[in-house]
C-alpha cells in the first residue's frame, strides 16, 4: 500500500490573560489606580483609567504625561505603583473567579487542550491573584511581567507563554478582556478571544482584532467548539 | 409691505444625565452595588452591574433576578438599596466633577441656552451629587427618582425635564452615559448625546440611539456647536 500526504494535525492551544479574563478583578484595579493617582494630585477621569489597564506600566505612566500634560519622574511613577499595589491588595477580598473560569480550565485539562496565562501583572501579584481561582496549576505555564522585556500591548507576554506551550503561531489563540490582549495577539500572529468580563464594549475588542467575542469564561465554555476547542 | 412667514425659531434645550455625565461616580457606584450584592450573598460579575447601572431600581432588581435566578422580596431589595447608598457615600470623597462639567453648563448659561438635569438618583443623594460641581444650580430644573413613576429606560424623567423647561420634544437633546439614557431619550423622541465618561464603549451608545457621542463635557463644550449649542 502507498503512503498517503496526511495533513498536519494541528490544534489551538490557549494563552489565558488573568485580570478580566479569569478573576473579576478590573473594577478593584480601576478604583485603586484612581486612588493612587488621586494621593499624588493627578487627577484623572475613571473611565481613561479603566481603558488603560492591562497595558504595561511603563506605558501607562507614559499616557499619563501625555493625558495630564504631567511630568512623571521614576520616584514619582515608583510610588504610584506602590500605592496601586496596596490599595489593589485592600480590595482582594471582593475578587472571585469569573463565572465559568474553573469549569473552562478543567474542561481543557480534561481534553489534553493545551493552555497557559499571561498577564501584565508581576509575579507576586499574580501569584496571589491565581490563588482565588481553585484550579490546580501546578502545570500550568505563568508567564508575569518579571519574565519579558516590554509588556501588552507588545507581544512578548504572549510569544512567551506559546514557546512554553511550543505552540506554532497559527495555532495559538489569546483569551483576553482587553483592547491590548487584542493589539498584543494580533501582533504575534495569533488570533484574539474576547471577553466582555472586562467592563469593554464588544466593538471595542472586534476592532482591536478579536475574531469572536463571549460574555465570559462561561459563555466561551458553552461555545468551545466555535473556537477550536475540539473535544 | 406684506408679512412674511417665517420658520419658528428653533434652538436646543439640553437636559443633563448626572452620574457619568457631570461628576466622575459611575465606578464607585458600580462597587457600592457589588459590595451590597456581596452581603446578601448574590453573586454578580462586576461589569453586568456596569451595564445595568443608571436604569430604574425595580428594573434593576427584576434584572438581578433575571440573571442570577434569585429570589428578591421587597425587604431584600430595601436592604439592598440601603446598604449600596451607604457604601456609595463612603466613597463619595474621591469622586470629581467631571473634565469640563462646569464649563459647558456655564457657556450655556452665558448663551441663554436652556437646560435642566434628570437623574435615576433620589432626592438626597442627587443633592450631595450636586454639591460636588461648582456651580449655582439655584436656577437649574432638577428632576429626580422621586418626581416621576418610572425611572430610565422609561422616558418620564426627561419628559418632566422638558416640561419644566417648557420645551418642545423637537428641541430637545439629551446628554447622558448610558444605554438606558440614550433609549429613554429615544422613548421621549428627543434626541441622545452620548458621553464615554461612563465607562461604556462608543459605538454601545451610538447602537442604543445616540446621534453624537463625545468624551466627556469638555469634549462636548469644544464641539457645541455640532450639537444645537449655538452661541
Amino acid at each position: 500500500m502507498g503512503t498517503r500526504v496526511m495533513a498536519h494535525q494541528r490544534g489551538t492551544a490557549f494563552v489565558f490573560d488573568l485580570d478580566g479574563t479569569l478573576i473579576d478583578s478590573v473594577y478593584q484595579h480601576v478604583l485603586a489606580w484612581k486612588a493612587a493617582l488621586d494621593s499624588e494630585g493627578t487627577e484623572l477621569s475613571v473611565w481613561r483609567i479603566h481603558r488603560k489597564i492591562g497595558m504595561s506600566g511603563g506605558l501607562f505612566a507614559n499616557m499619563l504625561l501625555r493625558e495630564t500634560g504631567q511630568v512623571l519622574d521614576p520616584d514619582r511613577i515608583e510610588r504610584l505603583q506602590r500605592f496601586h499595589a496596596d490599595a489593589y491588595r485592600r480590595s482582594m477580598g471582593s475578587v472571585r473567579p469569573l463565572p465559568g473560569a474553573v469549569a473552562l480550565l478543567s474542561a481543557l485539562a480534561d481534553a489534553g487542550i493545551p493552555f497557559a496565562v499571561a498577564t501584565s501583572g508581576w509575579r507576586e501579584t499574580a501569584s496571589a491573584s491565581l490563588e482565588i481561582v481553585p484550579f490546580d496549576w501546578s502545570r500550568v505555564p505563568i508567564v508575569t511581567r518579571d519574565g519579558v522585556r516590554h509588556a501588552k500591548p507588545d507581544p512578548d507576554l504572549f510569544l512567551a507563554a506559546a514557546e512554553r506551550l511550543r505552540a506554532e503561531a497559527r495555532d495559538v489563540a489569546v483569551v483576553g478582556d482587553s483592547v491590548w490582549d487584542m493589539l498584543a495577539a494580533t501582533r504575534a500572529r495569533f488570533l484574539g478571544i474576547g471577553l466582555l468580563s472586562g467592563g469593554y464594549g464588544r466593538e471595542e475588542l472586534e476592532t482591536a482584532g478579536a475574531y469572536r467575542v463571549f460574555e465570559d469564561p462561561a459563555d466561551m465554555l458553552a461555545h468551545l467548539d466555535e473556537v477550536g476547542g475540539r473535544r
